[in-house]
This record gives C-alpha cells, sequence and structure tokens, in this order.
C-alpha cells in the first residue's frame, strides 16, 4: 500500500511472526481427518453365580459376552433374573403390572392386554399368592417374577479382562497402525496389561479398571447395568516417523442402568416348546475411534502462506485504526504518515489538497 | 484505499451490517459440531399368532426384538415363515430353486449345488408332490416351503411401544443431557407418550405413529418388512440455557421390503441335531443421533470481525466497479472520483498523466 | 494498487482464470456431504462339513452369518471348533492354560483361577492324558481342546454370493438413489453378478472375488479368519441427471485374524443345563458407505466469485515480489513501475522524492 521496497522489507519481517503461526498449527501439512477403521474385541474371565433357580454355575465367554462376535460395540453380563423353563399356558399375572389386581372375574375384561402385559387375559381373576389375587393371562408360564436383584450376581466380572486390538489406515497416505504390538510370542498379551509409558502397545485392560477411569463404581454399575464409552484417538504427525504414531485412550460413563430380555428356546420331548427367559443388567461397552494423519504437502504450504499475505492487509489496518484514533501520540503518527501534496497546477476542481498515503515507516506499522 | 479518516468512518458504518450478520450465524460462538452419543431402546408388548405349525402363541418382547441388546439398531419382527424340526437328511428340493426340477435322475448330478439350493443334489430324481419331480438334495430338512405371507401374522406390533434413551455430550463444554425425563416415579414412563408440546421429555413412541410419521402404512410395511431411520438432532444454544435444549425427532422410511433367516438349535434326546429355521420380516429401526452445540467464545467472535473486515476490501472493489462501470451515471462518478495529477516535472518517461485515487466520498462508495 | 481502469481490465482477463478454478472444482454446487445411509445384506450358498464330532453336515445361511439380521456388519463362519455337549461339571484343565500343570494336589490351590482359566480350580491335581497332568477345574466339561485347525471346514464359503442393497438419501435436495436395479423379476438378482461396465446396478458379489479385491488369498483368510472392509461412494453430480450417479466400491484387508466364541444351550431331558461351546473363525464384512450430492446454487456461485476477488490482490502482490526481486530483468521493471514524483514546493519534510506505483502493464504482471 506504500513504497513496495519498505513495504516488502516489513512484509519479511512479519514472515516470521507469519512462519512461526505456520508452524504450529501444521498449516504445512496434508490432512487425512478421516481413517479406516477396524476393532476386534475379546474379554476373557470366569465367575461363578450361586442362585436358586441354576444351583452352582460357572459363566465364561460364550456366556456373558452380547453379542458373541466381538465387535466395537458389546454388553458384559454382571447380573440377571431368569425365569427358567417357561412354556405357553395360562398362569397368573404379575402384580406390579398395571390393570393386573383383580377381585373377581369382571376385573378381567378377556382379550384385553397393555403393552407392560405378559399376555393376553382369560376372563379370570385367579391367585396370585398368598396376598395378591390377579387376572389370568395366556403367554409363556409362569410370568416373570420382576424382583430387583439386591446384589450384582457376576461381581468377579471386575477382574475380566478387554483386548481392544483396533487398525487405523489413513488411505491418503497409504498408511496403516494398529495400536497392539506385531510380537510373535503367544504369551505376550496373557500377561501384559495397557499402561501409557510401560506397555502402550498392548491393549489389554482390566475391567474394574476400565469402569474406574470413566469415573464409575463398578459393584454400583454392576448392579443395575450401564454404559460405558471408550473413545480412541489418533494424532499422527508422518513427518515425525511412525512410532510416535499411538492412540490416547479415554474413558466415559454414558449411562448408569441397562438391561435386556432374551431367552433360549428348545423342544421338549412332549413336543412342547419350552424356553428360558433371562432379564440381562450389564455394562455396554462402546468404542468410538477418531483420528486424523498429516504430512507435508505443498499446496497446503502455499495455500497457508497466500492466507497469511491476505491477513497482512487486515493487520495492516487494524495497527493503522489503533495508532491513528486510539494512540495518545496518535496526532504525531498521523502527520508522519500522511503529507500534504499539492497538485501542480489549478485545475477546474478547487479541491486539490488531498492526503496521499506517506511511505510506511517501520517503528509505527507492523502487526 | 483512499484516506483512512473517510475510509475509518464508512468503515464503521458497514460494521453494523457485519455485526448484524455475525449475530444472524452465531459467528461469535464455539462450536461442539459432534457429541459423543450413547442410545438405548426398549420395547414393550405382546402379539398373539395363530398358524398351524405352532399352534396359539404368544410372542412378547424376547421373542419379537433381534438382537435384543436394545441398541440404535434392531429389528421388530412383524411376520414369519417357520420350518420347525429340521434335520440333516435327503429330501427333495423346492421347485423354485434353479435347476431343482427333473424328470430323471440324469437331470441332477451328484454334487451339484447353487447358491439358491438347500443342499447338495445326490444324483437322484425324486417326488416333491402330486405335480412336481425335483432332484433329491442332502441337507436341513424338509426343506423351506417358499410360501409368501398373505398378512402379517404379528399384527398387534403396531401398538407395541418403544422407549429410547438418548444421552448426548459435548466434551467441549462439559455438556451432557438426556431427552428422558429424570425422575424418580416408576410408572412415568409406563404411562406418558412422546408429544413435543405436552410431553417433550417422554421418548415414548407407539410403532404404527413412528411408520405413519415416516410416510409408510403398518399393514403394509409389516407384511414384507422394511427399514426406518429415525433422526435425533440436538441443536443447543448453551448461553440461552440447557432448558432450551432439546431433540427433534425425524422418521424417514428407507427400505419398503427386509427378511431374514435364523434357526434355533438342540439335541434331540435321540443324540441327532435338530433346528427349527425362520424366516423373519420385519421393521429395521436405525436410530441416527447428530448435534451440535455453541457457547460464546472471545476467539471465534474476533475471527468473525476480522473476517469481515477483509471482506470489506472486496465489497468496495465490487461497488466501485458498478458505480464506474454499470451505473447509467458512471461518467460522473468517475470524473469525482478520480482527479488528474500532473507531475512537477518532466522527466524521460513521458507518460506523467496518471490517474490518482481521489479520496472517497460517502455519497457514492459503500456496499 | 494501480490505475483502476487498467486495473479492472486486467481483472476481467483473470477472471477467465478463476471461473475455470470456480467450474473445475464445482464451487458454484450446493454441497451435501451427509447422506441418510440404509444397508442391507443377503448371503446365498451352502457347504458341507466332515468332522468327528458332528460327521457330515450342511451349513446353510441361518448356519453360517452371524448376526442374522442381514446389517452393514457381518461374520461369516469358515472355519470352527466344536465342543459340543459340555455340561457343568469338574474336570482337568487344558494344559495350554497358565498354571494348569501341575505335579501334586498342593500345585492347585482350591478356588484360584486366571483370566485365562476355563473354571475354578477344586484343588486336585488330576490326570489329563498320557502325558500331562493339570489342575481339576469346575466349570462347563469338558474343556475346549484348543487345537489349532489345519484347514478351513467351509471352504465353499468361497463361491457364497453377497448382495449389498444400498439407498442414499440426500434430503437437502430431497433426492433418494438406491444401487440396486429397480425390477419387477424375480430372477434378476439370483443370476447376475456386478460388472461396472454391464451390470452396474446389480450388487451381487462373489466372495472370494471380494477377498481377492481387497488383497487377500482366501483360504489363507478361511483358515483363521479376518476382517475386509467395503468402502460404498457415492459421488453425484445432481446437474447431471440422476443417471450419472452411481456408487464405486472399493475393498480393503483390515485383519488377518479373527475368532470369537459362542454356545447353544438347551436342557437335557434329566433337566441338566448342556451346551454345545464353538469357537468360530471367519471373514467380518464392515460396509461403510459416504456420499455426497452437489447441486447449482446461488449463494455458493456468489460465494466462489468473491473469494476469486479476494485472492486477486494476494496474487498480484505475489507476482509483483517475482518481478522485482526474483527475476533478471527485475532493475527494467522497476523502472517501468515507478516513477519518480517530485513534490510541487518544498515543505518542512525534506524526504519528498517517494515511489508511486506506475499503471501496472499486462505485459509484465498477472498470475
Amino acid at each position: 500500500m506504500g513504497s513496495p521496497g519498505a513495504g516488502v522489507g516489513w512484509g519479511l519481517l512479519d514472515y516470521k511472526t507469519e512462519n512461526w503461526a505456520l508452524l504450529a498449527k501444521k498449516g504445512y501439512q496434508e490432512q487425512d481427518p478421516d481413517p479406516q477403521v477396524s476393532v476386534i474385541t475379546k474379554l476373557k474371565g470366569v465367575s461363578v453365580t450361586q442362585i436358586e433357580e441354576l444351583g452352582n454355575r460357572l459363566w465364561d465367554v460364550a456366556d456373558f459376552v452380547k453379542p458373541p462376535q466381538g465387535e466395537n460395540v458389546f454388553f458384559l453380563v454382571t447380573n440377571f433374573l431368569v425365569t427358567p423353563e417357561q412354556v405357553q399356558g395360562r398362569c397368573p399375572e404379575h402384580p406390579s403390572i398395571p390393570l393386573a389386581n383383580c377381585w373377581a372375574d369382571q376385573d378381567c375384561p378377556e382379550g384385553e392386554t397393555g403393552t407392560h402385559s405378559h399376555g393376553i387375559k382369560t376372563g379370570q381373576c385367579v391367585v396370585f399368592n398368598g396376598t395378591h389375587r390377579t387376572c389370568e393371562i395366556r403367554g409363556w408360564c409362569p410370568v416373570e417374577s420382576g424382583a430387583v436383584p439386591v446384589k450384582p450376581l457376576l461381581l468377579q466380572a471386575e477382574n475380566f479382562t478387554l483386548f481392544i486390538k483396533n487398525t487405523v489406515t489413513f488411505s491418503k497416505f497409504n498408511f496403516s497402525k494398529s495400536n497392539a504390538l506385531d510380537t510373535q510370542d503367544p504369551t505376550y498379551f496373557k500377561l501384559c496389561r495397557y499402561d501409557p509409558r510401560s506397555s502402550p502397545a498392548c491393549p489389554v485392560f482390566r475391567i474394574g479398571d476400565l469402569v474406574a477411569a470413566a469415573g464409575g463404581v463398578f459393584e454400583d454399575l454392576a448392579l443395575l447395568g450401564g454404559a460405558v464409552g471408550v473413545h480412541i484417538r489418533w494424532d499422527c504427525d508422518l513427518d515425525s516417523g511412525s512410532a510416535d504414531c499411538r492412540p490416547q485412550y479415554s474413558f466415559q460413563l454414558q449411562e448408569r442402568s441397562y438391561n435386556f430380555r432374551t431367552a433360549t428356546h428348545w423342544w421338549e420331548s412332549s413336543g412342547v416348546e419350552a424356553r428360558s427367559l433371562l432379564k440381562l443388567y450389564g455394562i455396554r461397552f462402546d468404542i468410538l475411534v477418531t483420528g486424523r494423519a498429516g504430512k507435508f504437502g505443498l499446496i497446503p504450504t502455499l495455500i497457508s502462506l497466500g492466507t497469511g499475505a491476505a491477513w497482512l492487509g487486515v493487520i495492516t489496518f487494524l495497527c493503522d485504526l489503533l495508532l491513528l484514533y486510539v494512540d495518545g501520540e496518535a496526532h504525531f503518527y498521523w502527520r508522519s504518515k500522511y503529507e500534504e501534496a499539492k497538485a501542480p497546477k489549478r485545475t477546474a476542481h478547487p479541491e486539490q489538497t488531498e492526503l496521499v498515503p506517506a511511505p510506511p515507516r517501520p517503528a509505527f506499522q507492523g502487526p
């Protein structure tokens, strides 16, 4: 905007500031913010439950992980209510269900049902137990008891281990990295545990530690279930080399209550279909992987330099404002900056005295 | 680009316009466009089916939701074809299968199979029924009948209810919100239904209403199945307070046909493995949650103001173009804008008469 | 920055370059980068396995796809280890488990277990086989054998076919498209295979071809399992018409090892709970759909033109730098560009000789 000579000199001085910003924010790099992601999970451990309906029963990974496929979302059973060997038939509804309680048959319209009912009313009012009479329903019998569990049945789940194998691929740079050590030793992952300093490439976590890291107490969460988010973050500077490209793990408690019902079906020798109904309480783990990688690229560098140059004009303007209007010595700067230039001869337009910008002097300008 | 005094005066006038745009687009806010999301779903209801193979059978949530874990994607069974008690053996292929029909054994090469076959050909051509002869296959027998259902068997599913518990966490602002009322009353969710005005914090939806909102007819969709997308959108202005941060629900019909096969396996007393094959038709619900939150931030405000200032130069240039070349009074503006300035003495370069920009006059300039 | 007349003339010349860039990068279009996506998958095929524990057994889609719902992620079983008819009881631990081997009872502390154990130690050291003695455990018995498979049992899975039905909806433009031909012919998809030229609307893929396209060898991957990513990319220019809006398919090998355990439970006539434990090896397919659509929009066009105009100033500055300082003829350009302008009369500031930019001459300027 003034003398190009002085302007460029000043501009080069300013480029040092710009370059610093360029380097700090990695404006010189191509970015790939959307890696392809693959997650495989595997839980290990056993827990013994002792309840009247099932006796002394050991639960292993084929029992307590739903679904079993080892994907990025899975449910770990920590507690349950079982109604074993239900068959289709007629039985009293549970008193806790809306409109289940009755005194006589006319309180139970035949065919009536509600979204919370266990079946369709038969029209009869029958004895449920010593204190309640409820409408008889047709459905899976006997109905679920509705008892709230008092302590988690699979308390040992706190000591189970979770192995998370995660591979990210930044296709823009044809670069892949896994979070697990590439080793031929079959016992490495059986014995190691994750530690960001001593074993960062061993993604084996104790369940109790995960829940604690998310801010929860395992025994509380295990009673009625919950949900824990696991966030794996990759931020890779490929100019530094692939060894520095390591994931960060963070955990977040998302829900403090989680249960669902499932059943095992089979056919009895009588030809009758039977099922075992389970109300499972547990902790759902949601593994989310995000990542980005950057690598030096000529085009982003040029664009950043160009953007920086474009901003010089704005900063110059703002600094002028400050110096000319805000600063106490403004009148002095004004005179230094602007000189009167008189036109060489009078023309038809009398207003000849105009302000023409003086060449910028480094002492008074610059961002 | 001319007199800074008049330029700044004009610039301040323009800042009013810029500020309006800044406010309207919330350019003064920090944005978090990527919340962590947790979804738990729960279906309730019962439906009775009456078919020859299974008799009178009640289906409840442990029967009609696949998978049962209550995640953001689930399948609600509305219709099915059952082939109960299949065992591994030899039986006639179904005539609808390509290359199944035959006249004699040589039409059925032993070991041949196709992607649509139910098993491997044994080499014999056998009777299928009164009108067809088909190649005998080895596999799960008897083969599935291939009958297309004529009406949905779980028509009552229209009255089932779906409870969607959704929590979003904007980690940038350490802010969490759930779409469900935080209440100690255990019956609240048993009785309420979602309504954007009267009960916006009761995310309980009747299935028939969901399908209708997506533009489908439940009875049609229930016959051959389909897929419905549920989009939960959060747009939170945290400067207004968290009470205004509520989700919007929208529904979209994505597919008009959806079925898959699954089986229940058991071992008969004879030691033979048996299974019950089910071809399930139903509606898959895909719940997608997106959200963003904004809160006042100093840096975005400064950046927006700076960007606004940078644009002043462009707008000035464009307006000059309009006034100097497009407008009918252009010649007048030209003379007002530019004055001849003559060099004080002749030099070796005769072209001394140059146009020097006059100071901008507010009446003729500005966006 | 010089004579507006010549400047604008030159600017218009430059607009041709800008417009070309505008067109090439579709800066004139509104973009929708986030379609709603729906995926349904269906596998077809049969495979016979022959192993001692199960005899000659045919596997069909209800057996080898986990989970069966036909979503965008599914697991195709290619190999397995079965431990049929386990019941809860006492039996020797497997020697491969850490701390399982023993000489005498005191080597087996009662109640001890580890994350890799099959059960809880009873305190006794018993015979496992002719060569090993291991600690007795209480759990599902007999324990899994730990044998590594030598060849894939479901080798025929290479010839299975995968049908991927994918619908994308760009809600900004109210536009939907499916990757499958909209046909009434029920046999079309039974016979066709995907080909980008001859049958691009037939998304039926042979499993072996998918694995090969991902860079894997089916027989190797089928032995111990793996994971293959399928990426469906949509890039639709809605100004060209919807016929050109077709998906691109790409395949990527993500993992070379994948297995999980699952079990089938039933109740024996004795009232005892039994289960069949399966360690399944197979290929997990992860289908990811991304897409964007663009359509002419007035606002993006204006914004692009404005941005282009803003960049003119930067490019001008950079070219000046080049010509004035870098180029060999710089001194010549310097003299052409700048002329001495002497102030008409001497003032209190002696430095009157200033450089004033000459009007730019097209021959020496421009990006």
